[in-house]
């Protein structure tokens, strides 16, 4: 075993360098390389790919891989967790016959610019033949990766959530469509106005200064990642001490780069509480997409669009844009910030309706896949479900069924884990309320006591344990949707959010 | 062949991905990574530096550069020279023990920091013991690499300039010694003073704008790479569609930043007009160090303190301080950029007592590896040597012997392709002047036919030909240090340099 484990470890040192590489590359694409150097530098990287691909895929590591495996009980839970999830991804990649998986890369490499004028032109029937075929190979994957535990959809779902299955899911979407539809019906009924002050120009450069004032309250230490400006706001970087986060400004939305930034620095913190002890392994980062989004979006929501968060910085922020929000109380801020309205817009929706656009998808995917719902019928589908849930129909395909891109890179599966994110957050908000007053900690002006409090029982883990088991150990209970429901349903029953 | 030629020219694919990698990560290191990230990123860095290493030391990686060698004269010409020098390069890193050349790279690496410390100090007894072991293993590596045609310091210095040698370099020197160094010294005994206005504050985000204008000018597409900030400025990029340049601004200097821009635009421009079939290739690039500083300070020096240039763009300098520079004409102008004094350091030299300094550098390091100077002696000599030539004696080591960071790096034989460089300027100058009138030329607002000509007699060859081949093509004349030293003579003669 000797022998395997320090093969190992050479090997993983090598695909720890190729994520910074990965990392590094993905960073400067979307930040700063000039648009013609993009090609030439994706030939390098595809390069990289394949030389990292081939560490993984080389015989020598899968058997060395089996050897600690069969070996598991002497070693430590880390490295037994990580030798788990690593035979389980050679074994996949190896029922995947490489004709149909290459035959796929170059599928959706092809569907991308396809998708990308469909939805430019609202034009579905352009895209129509290539979501077809990438639905196609998605229900050929769940049978090559079907396991006595897993099949159909579940085989998808578990590859972007461990252990998060149909039954699960149903379960959550169950209480979503009973309890939070009606909810929803209600609230957005009649849609509050945008208040006449929203509508200024916000000065670009006094938004930098307020968002990194924001990094500050969240604690969030500089010199361990820059924040800088992309198209759409991301995290990225490696190990606990790289932790980058972009952020998009415009002049006309005082709220959209705070509220991208809390998010951002919220996936960041995580990433920066992980024990510094996975920083050479592959159990360092966040533990799925789930928990990951369970993060940011408690702090962007839960603690960001909170009462007693602007109650010790509000007034930081009317001083920064001054005068601009002289006339402005807590109370219509708050008012604005929380604002209702059913929308098309997945990305652009609100806490309260951001769920059911998630619902639609999930339920959406589940036909796509046991065949019950034809590729060409999916604009009319969509629209229909879409008018059952919002009540609005939308008015084109560009802002319907062509909005998101993840379907076209072949990601079936991945949107339920959005959802599960912010139900995550809310029961774990549940359980940190049991230990402090999270409201009174906030007034103190920063969210360090939020922030050991998540390191202690989820951030530290990293990918360690499953997301599940890490949701068990923080709140001492299994997942359960109803945190969430009752959560939304609180906040937005009281007629004063300040 | 045809097997050995596959075998090449997959290798050569990932040598330039990690040469990407190479660059990529020390872009992002001098730019932009935090500080706190940067040891985290060193390790990834070391381990892809190995990972690179490894590629070309691999033995069946030198039998088939050995085979292709053998069989060169059926290679077409880019890829003969490259597996010239592939094999050179191979033959000497395997002459060198790996003991020493283990024992080295960690004496440099302890040497970095202690050269820092004395630096900062003033301690020239603190770096002492390093240095010795420095130059000691510069001399061994001296023998271990010595040909029939290459002993000595011509080992080394063949090394970062290929061909050139004791013999070329004496020649150029000993014209700098007899001819420069009396001229200098009458240039400098009476310096004008820095004229009121230059020391006013200038708004950096206008110099911003100014040096945006100036890559304009200079024709870089900046679709092909960025302009960024870092303490020292520099060029950096891989092949023709990715070259990215910084630069440094300072409130209290109007010219530093638009000279540094000039400066490594020149580079840049370099990069860009290699042949774009040399990109898959190991011959993309400059030819040699003094090659790069050639294209660098030719557009630096001889274009961008011209007066035809300044004719075409002051105004736009003038518009854009406005009213700074309201009062100052032309002429005031251009001999405020061309200013001439006898200095301490190096990088802060003026065009023409900047050769001096490569000069004593020279003759140092000649001594130091025939033995005929201590390094227990070299403060001493260094200032006695330095009064001769300038006339001024330095106060301190900080801003004597101490003042470069190339010999901690164990970088002997480096300096003098910096002076070498603006040489060869001079002598393409001269050249290009026959084919047509470069003022003229610069007096169209643009450096398009002088970028035209650069890249049709030296860029386009990038480093697929050694650069006193290149020179020779280019000017049909063997390298000449008396163009360069006839050009500082006539510029520096004029009373006026407007």
């Amino acid at each position: 075993m000797k022998k395997a484990l320090q093969f190992y470890t050479a090997q993983r040192k090598k695909l720890l360098a190729f994520q910074y590489v990965g990392f590094l590359t993905s960073w400067d694409a979307q930040t700063e390389a000039a648009p013609g150097s993009i090609e030439a530098d994706s030939a390098y990287q595809a390069v990289l790919s394949e030389m990292s691909y081939r560490l993984t895929t080389d015989p020598e590591f899968e058997r060395c891989v089996e050897e600690l495996y069969q070996q598991r009980e002497g070693l430590d839970d880390v490295l037994r967790h990580e030798i788990e999830v690593m035979r389980k991804s050679i074994s996949d990649a190896k029922k995947i016959p490489m004709e149909d998986y290459v035959a796929f890369s170059e599928l959706t490499s092809r569907a991308y610019p396809v998708y990308v004028r469909a939805k430019q032109t609202g034009d579905f029937g352009l895209f129509r033949p290539y979501l077809e075929k990438i639905v196609d190979y998605c229900r050929k994957q769940t049978e090559w990766l079907a396991t006595d535990d897993l099949k159909g959809y579940d085989v998808l779902l578990d590859r972007y959530e461990p252990h998060y299955t149909q039954k699960k899911y149903d379960a959550f979407f169950n209480v979503l469509r009973e309890r939070l539809v009606p909810f929803v019906k209600q609230k957005t009924a009649c849609p509050a106005p945008v208040p006449e002050w929203a509508k200024q120009k916000f000065d670009v450069s006094k938004q930098r200064v307020f968002c990194e004032y924001i990094r500050d309250v969240m604690c969030f230490d500089k010199n361990f990642g820059v924040m800088k400006e992309s198209e759409h706001p991301f995290t990225s970087g490696i190990g606990t001490d790289d932790v980058r986060i972009t952020t998009h400004y415009y002049e006309d939305d005082l709220v959209s780069s705070i509220f991208s930034v809390i998010h951002e620095t919220g996936h960041a913190t995580y990433e920066r509480q992980c024990d510094p002890s996975l920083n050479g392994t592959l159990c360092g980062g966040g533990a799925s997409l789930g928990m990951h989004e369970s993060q940011s979006r408690f702090y962007e929501n839960i603690i960001g669009r909170s009462s007693a968060f602007w109650q010790a910085h509000y007034p930081v922020l009317q001083k920064t844009f001054a005068p601009q929000l002289d006339g402005v109380s807590l109370g219509e801020f708050m008012s604005y910030v929380n604002r209702v309205e059913a929308s098309f817009v997945r990305t652009e929706a609100d806490e309260l309706t951001y769920p059911l656009h998630i619902l639609l998808r999930y339920e959406i995917e589940q036909k796509l896949l046991n065949g019950s719902l034809a590729v060409e019928d999916l604009p009319s589908y969509w629209n229909s479900k879409f008018t059952e849930y919002f009540g609005i129909t939308p008015p084109n395909d560009t802002v319907g069924v062509l909005q998101d891109v993840h379907w076209a890179y072949g990601d079936i599966g991945y949107f339920p884990t959005y959802a599960l994110g912010s139900a995550i957050s809310a029961q774990l908000y549940h359980a940190m309320s049991k230990d402090f007053d999270v409201e009174k900690s906030l007034l103190s002006g920063t969210t360090k006591q939020i922030n050991q409090w998540l390191g202690e029982h989820v951030h530290k883990y990293g990918s360690s344990k499953y997301p599940d088991e890490i949701l068990r150990i923080a709140t001492g209970e299994d997942f359960d949707p109803n945190y969430y429901v009752d959560y939304l349903i609180k906040k937005y029953s009281k007629d004063n959010l300040a």
